[in-house]
């Protein structure tokens, strides 16, 4: 076989191979390595530590989500439209992560809990997206905000229960599409200029 | 001292000190009759068992809040007023709770774990009195709704974050009242009539 460039992808997926075989506690740097068949020491060139290259492979995780999402946000569509279609396809992308490989998404959990800075900065670029989308609607005449940073902290924290990984369980119960349609209905609402 | 009459309500105070001085892991009911200073035999024709004994101090601990809520539901105040009322009740009592006696609250939370049943109740009444400020708002001209029970529900989940034991960590940050506020307006807002 034709040895691959070790690139910071490569180490990354490997990782997340690793840590869907071993679980979050077992895990080491030396078993992603093995799986690449390189040196540990060819992975700590690109990732200095174990708590590095977890944070990295978090980071990935997390930001998987924000390139289709930016899609969404960046579209033509009006704003009551694109900001319904953003919380619907995060909402999705989330439930899709924690019902099609539950124990990988509970390893991913357990990472988070460690990377709490990156999962912050996660949110903020969520957060980001939506006051985009609500800066445009209220530049459109669409929506009324006075602070479009304010509105959309606001609409990420009141749709919580459809993208916060707490409510896991509750997102394979019959009634939540319902719920879901219920809260984003009145929230496009409450942006809706008079 | 002259002996008291043994009601359910003195059963219930004698557990929760019991709780908290043992911890809901190892509290009992002899530690209770004790406490009280009668025999098991006398708190087991109150509460048929240990279960049925947590189960109505963990119903007692939730109920606290309706009451307090209830006036506030009741009240004269035009719907949008008494709903924000209402929903910043809420938040003041959970906050109370959590942050006054972290250890107890721990506690309770361990008991709503084991009575998942009886915290359904809990929300079921919480959101009927949702639901009875948005009728009378619909009534008076003052909201718009096509289902009560269903936009009651939806005020519910989109508060979660201000009332849901599981972000009690961060009702002590500094910018939490600012966050609740703005959830506030957005959903009055949404209920407004045009």
């Amino acid at each position: 076989m034709a040895p691959e460039i070790l690139t910071p992808a490569r180490i990354l997926e490997a990782t997340e191979d690793v840590l869907r075989r071993f679980g979050p506690a077992k895990a080491t740097v030396v078993d992603v390595a093995r799986a690449l068949g390189v040196s540990h020491g060819s992975v700590y060139r690109h990732f200095g530590s174990k708590a590095a290259l977890r944070e990295a492979v978090t980071d990935r995780w997390l930001g998987q989500t924000h390139t289709e999402l930016s899609a969404i946000a960046e579209g033509d569509a009006p704003a009551g439209v694109r900001l319904r279609e953003w919380l619907a396809g995060l909402f999705a992308a989330k439930r899709r992560k924690a019902g099609g490989d539950p124990e990988l998404f509970a390893t991913y959990m357990v990472l988070a809990g460690e990377n709490s800075g990156t999962v912050e900065r996660h949110i903020e670029t969520m957060i980001g997206q939506l006051a985009g989308i609500v800066e445009e609607g209220v530049r459109d005449g669409e929506f009324v905000s006075d602070d479009p940073v304010v509105t959309a902290r606001a609409l990420w924290d009141a749709t919580g229960r459809f993208h916060d990984p707490a409510y896991a369980e509750e997102w394979s119960r019959p009634d939540i599409d319902g719920a879901f349609e219920a809260v984003c209905a009145l929230l496009v609402r409450g942006l809706r200029a008079p």
